[in-house]
């Protein structure tokens, strides 16, 4: 049970947001300008990853399921290839560049000082250029707010990971703005 | 030197805002709804002071230095009290509702599931709603995010502290919408 009475029982972030409008409005215009806008090299499913692995660094069980659903939505990965990929970076499913942005968001889960020019360096040799490095980093401080959020007020989630790879496809073609809370 | 390239000379996030204002814009609009929309029964020093904190607890210099000053500036309180608080929450300046509400701050700083019923059970006995339950939760949260975008990227900051003093009251009334990067 949540910590606080959403007069909802939409799960995780959906009840909150159900909750306060307001705040969900811009919290959602930085999930859509991060993870889903076009303009950026890379894709939404490198995207969605960086989020499904600072996510469940983080222990955060709702959003490493949902992020994870859509990761491999576009990834072509099944449930068990990105639970493989989140124990181990290591895998041929992911290009070195990403191997090498995935290290600076463990880093960034555990406090901005933790990056370190090494693994910027090393980024780098592998293609990544600044503007990569620095969404890798935006991206996975925003996943320490989406997943404090979630779990700092005690929200529910559905316990079959089923559940969220049967919905990504839709949340996946609906983004993170303007779709229906109750969906 | 910041780990990237920003192609300014700006310190801290607006540094990283004026590299990447897409991104910015999203950023803002979620402080401005937290930090400073009038429909809110917690003031605005108030939710400065929590995201003052959090930053204090994150060792972020740049964001308890801004936000600091600014809390200073809605509270009446000197930069030697604002200190004075950060350190020990127990001080007859903040409402004893606000000492319940920063330690559920301190809390989620740490993690989202350390947030425990007791600590809300109490903010609830010295009057805390529901809602000012959600905002101080998410406030944290957003400044586990914010934090961890200035120093992961190892962006500069003033060191003067009085600099950010001298600063707030134009930073008070500009917001965090539209307002000048370059100033």
């Amino acid at each position: 049970m949540s910590h606080i009475d959403l007069q909802n029982e939409l799960p995780g972030i959906r009840g909150l947001m159900a909750f306060r409008p307001e705040t969900a409005r811009a919290l959602n215009e930085l999930a859509e300008i991060l993870l889903r806008d076009d303009n950026n090299s890379l894709s939404r499913g490198e995207r969605e990853l960086i989020g499904t692995y600072v996510s469940y660094l983080n222990d955060c069980f709702f959003c490493q399921n949902v992020h994870g659903a859509l990761a491999g939505h576009y990834l072509g990965c099944s449930l068990t290839e990105i639970d493989a990929i989140k124990k181990s970076l290591s895998t041929a499913k992911l290009s070195e560049k990403l191997q090498a942005l995935l290290p600076i968001a463990a880093s960034v889960q555990k406090g901005g000082k933790e990056v370190t020019p090494v693994l910027i360096e090393n980024a780098r040799l592998h293609g990544a250029t600044d503007r990569e490095i620095h969404d890798t980093v935006l991206i996975a401080a925003a996943f320490c707010m989406y997943n404090r959020y979630v779990d700092g007020l005690a929200t529910w989630a559905p316990m079959d990971r089923q559940y969220y790879v049967n919905r990504a496809p839709d949340r996946a073609a609906e983004g993170y703005i303007d779709f229906d809370l109750q969906k």
